[in-house]
């Protein structure tokens, strides 16, 4: 049953302690078909190759196997049982690091001159496609909460290479309330789609509009993840942030998060993902009776074909 | 919040390519606190790494990620619709080969003498702690299945190093019935305790009882273990197989399986379970109006005590 050996066989390999069979990874890799993508040939590859590696090196143990298979199932009853609303298996990712490292991977671009364009940070699981068109000038509090500081959001749109606004760019933002909760995980406060908006730059490249100053907040204590934390001695707060996602069909989008830079959880976000360059400066604003802060935020997009530097 | 980083940071490390950030695994297992014990610190150190080194290997794509971020959540699904009868994760781990290697690891005696002790097999996830004792010479068939050949199995149970029978040694089995299917899966067929039973071997360590000739089945072929099998271009096959556990107080315990030498699927095993001295020959019986073939088998148990050559 089991094909010649391909290609994959020879990927990287970490050093095999010898005192197991040391065929037994290569036998479970040449039960593979022979109509397996290549693609999948590689990536399954080496997934296997890794589980095998880290259970040799450390000698998994039956009872650590046992609870590592009732964790994977606890996680995906969590989905089930908050009727999916609640992605354990993101968030297991996230504390990992995974996230985040997939995310550098997809996005990395080295700049050929000294700007580079804004840096990515993960999605999270709060981003929703439905959030609505709204005006510039406009805000995204629909419900008050008690301790919230309105802040004014303002900036420009524009091009890594030219330097020239993004006309139509699409600003897209979702942030918690003063609470630490998005609108899903929220309904008795939020309606649907408070704290999220899009707004569309306009011919400067400006856009402008109404916000909370972020709050942190811990992801749940109640599910595998945080035994997971609680294990490794971690803590499960996210530094306040704010997402974004900034969009146009000719340019490469970027979504990310931005952090104030007093914020005590910077250096140890529990998904790993604060950038330099994401940690803005919130300001004092006189005379605009909508708000009491300020954040001045550019944007800067790559074109759709720039490739930057090699790697 | 990060504490000094400490040995597990210098173990066994595959090359990480250096078009990502370099010191971004470090920076993951740095937030680990300083209550965590020493062996999870090693376990989820290590785990972590490999996870990030097969990102960075294979460049693993977002849609990738989500993909996995899916299987995960649908694996635990699978568990909580199934009211908890269908062990998801572990079939999972076991079509990966981890529950052979973890078996390997946690199992592997050198003799030091010509005789070896009997090979250990993967428990799988049909084993009941209620299977209940019977007399030597009775059957384990409950539930009479039409294609079923009934076969008399027996043997000595014997010690490592003195060659002596071991009496009282408990001789527990279980199999599918002519169908590939167990009690917990077939319950308009079979009884509880169907095709399961303990025998206790005699003052001379010998046990003998009736029991079906094994046959081989698919895995289901309706959840995401499957759908990663089609991905992978493998068949669900298990062969044919006898589980059994054997245990004495004084003894290290054998839990393994039984394969007839003639199946199709020993090479190929769809969890990796097969090894020569678990390959066994059924021969035809005669004179006994009870069953119409037989297999003598013997098991080798080394003392509680022993280590065997060191690795």
């Amino acid at each position: 049953m089991a094909p010649a050996a391909t290609g994959v066989s020879n990927a990287a390999q970490a050093p095999t302690p010898s005192r197991f069979d040391p065929t037994f990874t290569q036998h479970v890799l040449d039960t593979m078909g022979s109509n397996v993508t290549e693609r999948n040939r590689v990536v399954l590859g080496s997934l296997i190759r890794h589980i095998h590696d880290f259970a040799r090196e450390v000698e998994l143990t039956i009872d650590e196997w046992m609870a590592g298979v009732r964790f994977i199932n606890a996680v995906g009853r969590v989905y089930s049982e908050s009727g999916q609303t609640r992605n354990e298996a993101h968030r297991l990712s996230d504390i990992l690091g995974l996230e985040t490292l997939v995310d550098e991977i997809a996005h990395k671009i080295i700049s050929e001159s000294d700007i580079d364009p804004t840096s990515s940070a993960i999605l999270g699981p709060f981003w929703s496609p439905n959030a609505p068109f709204r005006e510039n000038g406009g805000t995204i509090i629909q419900d008050a909460a008690p301790n919230g500081r309105v802040v004014l959001m303002h900036g420009i749109i524009s091009d890594l290479v030219t330097g020239k606004p993004i006309p139509g760019a699409v600003f897209d933002i979702w942030q918690a309330s003063a609470n630490g909760k998005y609108d899903f995980q929220d309904p008795q406060n939020q309606t649907p789609n408070n704290l999220r908006g899009k707004f569309r730059a306009d011919e400067n490249g400006k856009y402008h509009f109404y916000c909370y100053y972020p709050t942190a907040y811990s992801l749940p204590t109640d599910g595998p993840s945080y035994q997971l934390l609680q294990m490794m001695d971690r803590h499960p707060m996210r530094p306040a942030h704010i997402h974004i996602m900034v969009t146009h069909p000719e340019y490469k989008g970027c979504t990310t998060q931005l952090y104030p830079k007093d914020d005590p959880w910077l250096s140890s976000d529990t998904v790993f993902a604060v950038k330099d360059d994401l940690v803005v400066d919130f300001t004092s604003l006189k005379g605009d009776d909508k708000a009491e802060l300020e954040l001045d935020y550019n944007v800067i997009l790559a074109p759709k074909n720039y490739t930057g530097k090699p790697f």
